[in-house]
């Protein structure tokens, strides 16, 4: 089986849903990029063992995601933030450049501010 | 037991992490303010039946809720949207009352329309 990087986001999601044995495994071979062999060498159980394992551990990370969609919908968020992010700055550099308004420089710098802080 | 309104909201995120069976009682407890009584008789169970399965389900919505925290997060990026909104118009007003800029203009409504659509 190929490491499917989207399984990163659903755990960080939904990691702790999953049994305590299960995210170890699951993380060892996600974030810290172990092989199965290594993963089953730490453990001291065989790789089949591993790979069942974390074949688990993927579906319920998959039948989480169908059920309550909540990756989808935070990566919409982001995304939408980033755009209000992008177009707070515009209307900072049209404002500066062509009739300096203080009041629409902080309202600006106010959406830009809340936006980046939801983003972080 | 007296209502607990959070749990409306617990139910509109992890509701489908429940058994269909529990999903069915809790929704109309909470959702169609049904009585125990009400619920009983619906499904030709005992009003302790109803108790008890209501009471499972709010622990297991606590306990996701404690570990995922989605709802918390969730309801910091609307409150954050809704101020993001609130400068947007702030921004639209003043540009309408001391200098017409275009691209203000056009920034602004597009900041105003993306929180709108992350907020519905």
């Amino acid at each position: 089986m190929g490491k499917n990087l989207e399984f990163s986001s659903l755990l960080d999601f939904y990691g702790d849903m999953l049994t305590e044995k299960q995210r170890e495994v699951i993380k060892y071979y996600y974030n810290e990029d172990l092989s199965l062999s290594e993963i089953a060498y730490n453990h001291g159980i065989s790789r089949q063992g591993v790979r069942d394992a974390i074949k688990r551990a993927e579906e319920q990370l998959l039948d989480m995601e169908k059920k309550l969609g909540l990756v989808k919908k935070f990566r919409e968020m982001l995304k939408g933030l980033e755009e209000i992010c992008l177009e707070a700055r515009k209307i900072k550099e049209c404002n500066k450049k062509f009739i300096f308004s203080k009041d629409i420089y902080n309202c600006a710098q106010e959406i830009e501010k809340v936006a980046l802080e939801l983003l972080e």
